[in-house]
């Protein structure tokens, strides 16, 4: 079921030809999770957006606006999924932004599939790699045919989600999901400087094990550091916590305490 | 003076927020220059378009239908620049591009500013850098925030370009032109194999000097490459071949023959 949109706060289904947003991908999103109108992690997800406009030198936004605009296209639906993209807004032809750009703000919902978040899943590793450059990484903005292609690859529905790595090797994170692994009751997570994006769930999950003592590490990971896994898990915003039973080719995991642990206390959050 | 916006066919000034080429940059775009209603190396631009959508696997619109749609936005304008943006149209929610897409065309026209082919230019070198990767370089794809970054580096109207390297330190083009270099008679072009754009206007001049006997390499340049030039120029679709008088805090050069008789003979294929 297709929730509502809305563009500047005006109910649309369309966006200027000329938004930034299309013609560069000069823009960030936020994908989140709500339940009974109230978005899950909103300020985190806020703080990320703020983020990213202050990195892009694109004006933020204001915080009860966008608010506002999440709460009316929740209207009526249960469990949804809201996307929030804000660009830089119309321009003229050419690269360089607007001195005072018009940002545009765009929020859409749709109601969501149930969460299945105990169901270890099967993934596999995309031969399509992450470019490199510090200046854009970590951030969720609007430029993303890495990760259309790296989808591209395989259409089996069996195969959940795909591990990516950075063009020097380095394994960074899935598709649309953060990885982590637990190695000798230690959480681990790739380092996202050089790409990849720092997910909300991400920082709730260091956060959540800061405070239930766990000893968590942000660290370069190679294919191989799989093979030390004891267990390995996927976050986002909407899915949540999903354990990794297969990454095809590599290993096989049962579900473990650390992930429950944690799966556990994330739960507690969202109560 | 703004001409016209067709969306698929339909005059229109918007696209549908659920469009892949908003929400994942996920198409591909030609900017063309018009006079009298003829665009300039039209066979160019859908060649590159065609090889563009065949690496994305994105379907290729007809090649009949696009020459139409740019014919109707050129109507009442004199010279004139067209950009034609090609998008994997538009999908559910996801980076998995749906199996079987509907193509979004986007055609818009504006009167051009007049050329000024002969004045050489003063232009500087970035610090942002183009992340590698070979999957999508030399497309002109809409993920473009790299070179909307470098145009924000500088606001003096004096500074006409800027020259971005790889991550790896080459000199690889300007935010929206290819750079030539003439070395001892020799013209030279970086080689954009991990990032960059294969401009229409580059490929035009690597075809006019194979014709008028000027030699010519492809190959990886460094910054200090620029010191043994004889000669620098830029080119684009839009502006054609400029002479590079000035790169800041790198060296200065008069406009020499061998730019003279490329653009001569360019100019000789636009009539």
């Amino acid at each position: 079921m297709l929730g509502r949109r809305l563009v500047n706060g005006v109910e649309s289904t369309g966006v200027a030809v000329d938004d930034r947003g299309l013609q560069y991908g000069d823009g960030l999103f936020e994908t989140m999770a709500a339940v009974d109108g109230r978005i899950r992690h909103f300020g985190l997800h806020l703080a990320r957006l703020d983020e990213g406009c202050r990195r892009l030198r694109i004006p933020v936004p204001a915080a009860d606006q966008l608010e506002h605009e999440c709460s009316r296209v929740l209207e009526g639906l249960g469990a949804a999924t809201v996307k929030l993209i804000v660009t830089r807004g119309p321009g003229p032809r050419g690269y360089r932004p607007p001195a005072e750009p018009s940002v545009s703000r765009i929020v859409m919902s749709s109601a969501a599939r149930p969460r299945s978040e105990h169901t270890a899943i099967t993934v596999r590793i995309c031969e399509t790699r992450l470019g490199q450059n510090r200046l854009l990484a970590g951030l969720k903005h609007l430029n993303r045919l890495e990760q259309v292609m790296a989808c591209s690859e395989w259409d089996d529905p069996a195969i959940a989600e795909g591990l990516m790595l950075s063009m020097d090797g380095r394994l960074i994170c899935a598709t649309a999901a953060n990885l982590f692994l637990v190695r000798g009751g230690c959480l681990v997570t790739p380092d996202v400087r050089d790409c990849g994006v720092a997910g909300v769930m991400r920082r709730l999950v260091l956060d959540i094990a800061a405070r239930i003592d766990i000893p968590a590490r942000v660290e370069d990971l190679r294919p191989e550091s799989l093979g030390q896994a004891d267990e390995v898990f996927l976050t986002n915003a909407v899915a949540g916590i999903r354990p990794v039973g297969e990454i095809l080719g590599t290993g096989r995991w049962a579900a473990g305490g650390v992930t429950r642990a944690l799966a556990a206390a994330a739960a507690m959050e969202d109560a």
